[in-house]
């Protein structure tokens, strides 16, 4: 009997990739917030407008509310005075008509006063005591901002779905409201399996490495639109597993980081299986091949590998798409730059695998070290994938790096 | 007398811009924040490693310890077999020496036994009863992460200055650190101005419109590294603007939106003259022309248009850069993609303009309308600028469309 069970069948990053999207829900519960912390929030219901906005007739500049039949004519070299009935400064409006030969100094966003038209700008007139010259003619409508130009009431202005942005919170603004309705967001439950792990702050004893997983993962997921429970670190026992599992299982997506290794305490795949579907074990990348991914009872539960630099870099891999669709945020754009390579690397491991590189100068230089090591990710601006079919690229040879975000 | 008085001489964005920032100065203040908070944060001490990662030699393979020169020679058809003397499991450690002809089962990360030199993956081996047959040989430290591997104590592992992303949260953690040291995210207040403003929720009287401003730059400002003190409403008197400047004088950027345009209430560029400096009053750009800034006891202090989308839309030329260098973060690279024109666009303002455009198959389409109109920004995708001595770009012309993030 061996204490040790190799993987089955190896799947490929697509496929893997391809099954999780497949069984992961975009969250259907709204909330209101505040709408100055509403940014890239998905947008659960149209905001159809209240009111018109402007909300009544304004001037779209300092100058002088008139009728524009009064200005027809003019000219820098032939002015035309009318008679000053009033002033408007901001905040102010007046129900006085303007008569034929009449103006009223008025300020930008003011209402117009009724029966006038048009507004000449402060840069074309004279004002001298009661009377104003004009310089300039204007037409019907010149200069102001019709009540509903901006928005109309009953508009539908922000559609369902979309992310919000510094200029979309400012039509909530307009519209006076204080709180936008928007998708939940997903939660998530990281929890960190091992005995051998201790929780930061305490102190190692003999053999003990600290919890990297769940820290990495949380502020990734924190920065892509989840929230997160950290929970504490678990024995990689039958026992503690299933009752984490079944503990955090009111969350949109279950995280174990560890428990998914070969290893003779590998458990994860089975409490899956027991009341739910284990849908892979195993992917053809390196690092990052003990990922597991199961379904049990609807919530998607997916095993990351227990090394942080294999952990991480997975999570770049699954589960940001994954908490993007779940989040309704659209997908990331990965940004790409073309290097040489600065080294040979090679690979001997019939999986893609990923090589995180440093680049500098426009040099690829391989930051890789171990699965286990985080400054094979921290000291990384991005990585280089080699295909399966593809075992060397050499020193100067085009790439195309991913950058880390 | 007239009671609207001109700009002075327009300065241009780019010597704007370069005037602000050369008077805005790197947040000096540090605080404690708990790694998982700290992702885009930017670290303000060089973290030097108070311990070696990994703390110990350790198994990177689940499989067997031995001593290396015991599976010299041994290949597929000429295996060796060593005698089963101890297991390790995940979190167990042994002092027990192995001596020739042994061999320990060790399962990933457990400290390597006293004399053991290298592991053999499970993959290349078989276990039967109290005898291990050995498929591979190995040579010494194979499979074997050494003690300080990953990070050696003392080295300064991420620097001060450096941003913090997801993997190098993992580096903290791997030190047992719960806290990271930052620089203190620069405060800013946003003061709204104007009579005519009233604040959301509450009931619009005549000739009111809803605060904008102070949400849409609060939601910019939160996005890139500021923390906010969104001030109440102030009517733009003398008395009123020059208290709350004294009143958020202790912030270390203070931003007035509307108070600035030409309008005769325009009083900010005299209060800021009467203890400090008024650097600039007036923008030879469209819109976003009413724009001043000044230094005022050693604090920047901005004024805003007052018009939604002047006001945002100079928010994104002027108080990003200005908001990254306080915050200490990089540049923000503007993402732009090549379109082309819809519709022709005419610009006769003798100002560089900046034309909002939304993108579709290809094609950019105005969404411009007045300086006023939040709708402006908000169905926008980015913008084309039209240069100070470029009137036109007709119907089909290529142009760079900088996208709104």
């Amino acid at each position: 009997m061996s204490g040790i069970t190799p993987f089955k069948l190896l799947m490929s990053r697509e496929k893997a990739l391809e099954i999780i999207m497949e069984h992961v829900k975009p969250v259907e519960a709204a909330e209101l917030v505040p709408i100055e912390r509403s940014a890239n929030r998905v947008l659960a219901k149209d905001l159809v407008a209240g009111m018109d906005i402007p909300p009544f007739d304004r001037a779209a500049m300092d100058g002088y509310a008139v009728r524009a039949e009064d200005t027809y004519g003019t000219s820098e070299f032939n002015p035309k005075t009318l008679r000053l009935v009033g002033v408007l400064r901001a905040g102010e409006s007046t129900s006085r008509e303007i008569r034929n030969g009449e103006c009223i100094r008025i300020a930008t966003g003011c209402p117009i006063p009724p029966s006038a038209d048009a507004v000449v700008m402060a840069e074309y007139t004279e004002e001298k005591g009661d009377n104003v010259l004009i310089y300039r003619a204007v037409h019907p409508l010149e200069n102001i901002s019709p009540r509903g130009e901006d928005v109309k009431r009953g508009e539908a202005i922000i559609r369902e779905g979309e992310v919000l942005t510094p200029a979309k919170i400012g039509v909530f603004a307009a519209l006076g409201l204080r709180k936008a309705l928007v998708y939940r967001k997903p939660r998530v439950a990281v929890i960190p399996t091992g005995v051998e792990v201790q929780d930061l702050g305490l102190e190692l004893k003999e053999g003990q490495v600290y919890d990297v997983n769940s820290y990495t993962l949380a502020s990734l997921l924190l920065e892509n639109g989840a929230s997160v429970t950290r929970a504490p670190i678990i024995p990689d026992s039958y026992e503690a597993l299933r009752s984490a599992l079944y503990r955090y299982i009111d969350h949109d997506l279950i995280v174990f980081s560890g428990g998914s290794s070969v290893g003779e305490r590998d458990m994860l795949s089975g409490i899956i299986e027991e009341d739910g579907k284990l849908l892979f074990h195993g992917v053809q990348i390196k690092p990052g091949k003990p990922t597991l991914f199961g379904v049990v009872r609807e919530k998607p539960v997916l095993g990351m590998p227990g090394y942080p630099a294999s952990c991480l870099s997975n999570a770049y891999v699954f589960l940001i798409p994954v908490i993007r669709k779940m989040a309704r945020l659209p997908p990331k754009k990965p940004t790409t730059v073309k290097a040489r390579m600065a080294k040979r690397i090679v690979s001997a491991s019939g999986r893609e695998q990923f090589f995180t590189v440093k680049i500098v100068d426009g040099k690829a230089y391989p930051a890789f070290k171990k699965s286990g090591d985080i400054t094979s990710l921290s000291n990384a601006d991005g990585y280089v994938i080699l295909p399966v079919n593809l075992d060397v690229i050499d020193e100067g040879e085009e790439v195309t790096v991913t950058l880390f975000e």
